[in-house]
């Protein structure tokens, strides 16, 4: 999917929400088997109840690791079920030497589609460049996470002041077009969500942390939103377990479309 | 595999040697078909070629993930063929926020049951420990890599005048102890092997860029090397592939065999 068809599937549908499918067997609702069957049952109703009011889905792929051969099973099953309607994210945050991330982007890109794919930049620009190159495909890198440990590394300022995040994405916008790279930005950092926007002012970012781990969303948007909307924001946990009851398709559609019904307010009114 | 074993695999074998399997169907010598069966078997001759000169195997992820679901089956009876007389490391550069690298440890370290895996520094400590924490287990944490980009991030100093790879290791050092704790350190990168072993001097590194990539063991092992030896020189390519005809086997050997004498030799002589 390119630059214009996000945007006018953002300006469309009222909503830059990203439903992230951290689908785990242990937390499935009670109408689904504990298995690999279930955990792929349990995304196509989440997938339904959820399409209406997001326009992306990010997968995150550990989840489905974790189970070995047999999750990547479930994993490409997954896949088949997301709707090419939708920005595809695999949230994978890989990233190698060139020879091996071109292996990643051939997983990602060739084997699966996935129109994107997370990428830490640590190893600099020749093991993100694969992912690059990669004809019609985007590369979303790693700039300032949501987590506590971001601030081991990420906030360190170099000997010219500047932050490792800023750093990181002081380079990758010499390295790429907003056509074909985003920055993972943690709604739990409003300073560097600024700091950020004023780097790449025409990047998307794709921002987690609103929900579970606490973010707000009117914040990320007044600090980083754009004419051309600018933003993904993700939401995981507090949508496909909203509930772990037999109501939990309706509990997760009702929080989705809450949050599209925030981001159309802030969409048609600012802030 | 515990620090002690390993060092007296180390001492008994005389050899230092990590055998990478970055395989690759493309590349398969003459005698197999290009496919994943063919992929495997491969890796049953390669690994019945080299086992009595190195003392460990390192398994590239993304060489099989690039091939699906089928790929990670792949890997998998490419894992069941280890002997585990050996160090097994997974090199697969995870680490996300911690409920999604306690994942990754599972598929690793429950599932698959490898010795170690290489992790990424990038999300800090809470996207480390679930690695640490794993009891028996070992994390590998990329400090300085043999690869050009690592002058774009990890060579930059901070405002104390200390590079980011120092930082990392830094850090980490009081996150774990050398039982359970190595750092990846490129052999292309002696300045900085140095430095490394001077902020951690008791924990293993390993060390991949000998080979292929044009790093020089003796001056790795000048570097770096400690009283219980404290490296594991990968290489991949220039083992794996040292033919492409029939002889591929006996020339995987004669090469693996030549880096064991070179150890055996620097481990009994010094420098």
């Amino acid at each position: 999917m390119n630059r214009e068809t996000l945007i006018s599937n953002i300006r469309f549908k009222e909503s830059f929400l990203c439903v992230g499918l951290d689908s785990d067997i242990d937390k499935l609702p009670v109408p689904f088997t504990k298995d690999l069957e279930g955990l792929v049952s349990f995304n196509a109703a989440i997938i339904e109840a959820t399409k209406d009011y997001c326009v992306s889905y990010k997968v995150n792929t550990a989840f489905y690791e974790r189970y070995g051969s047999g999750g990547w099973e479930a994993l490409e099953k997954t896949r088949a079920l997301l709707p090419s309607s939708h920005y595809l994210i695999a949230d994978a945050k890989r990233a190698d030497i060139g020879n091996t991330t071109h292996q990643y982007a051939r997983a990602f890109f060739e084997q699966m589609d996935f129109d994107a794919v997370t990428v830490a930049p640590y190893m600099g620009r020749d093991s993100v460049e694969p992912f690059l190159n990669y004809p019609g495909k985007w590369t979303i890198l790693l700039a300032v996470t949501s987590n506590i440990g971001s601030e081991d590394f990420q906030l360190l300022t170099d000997s010219e002041g500047i932050p490792l995040y800023a750093r990181v994405a002081r380079k990758a916008v010499s390295w790429a077009d907003p056509d074909r790279l985003m920055f993972v930005c943690g709604a739990t950092r409003p300073e560097q969500l600024e700091v950020m926007r004023k780097t790449a002012p025409d990047h998307f970012f794709l921002v987690p942390g609103v929900g579970a781990q606490g973010g707000s969303l009117e914040e990320v948007c007044k600090n980083c939103m754009t004419d051309d909307v600018g933003i993904l924001v993700n939401s995981s946990r507090s949508i496909i377990y909203a509930s772990s009851d037999a109501d939990f398709q309706s509990a997760a559609e009702n929080k989705a479309e809450q949050l599209q019904k925030e981001m159309a307010h802030i969409l048609s009114k600012g802030l």
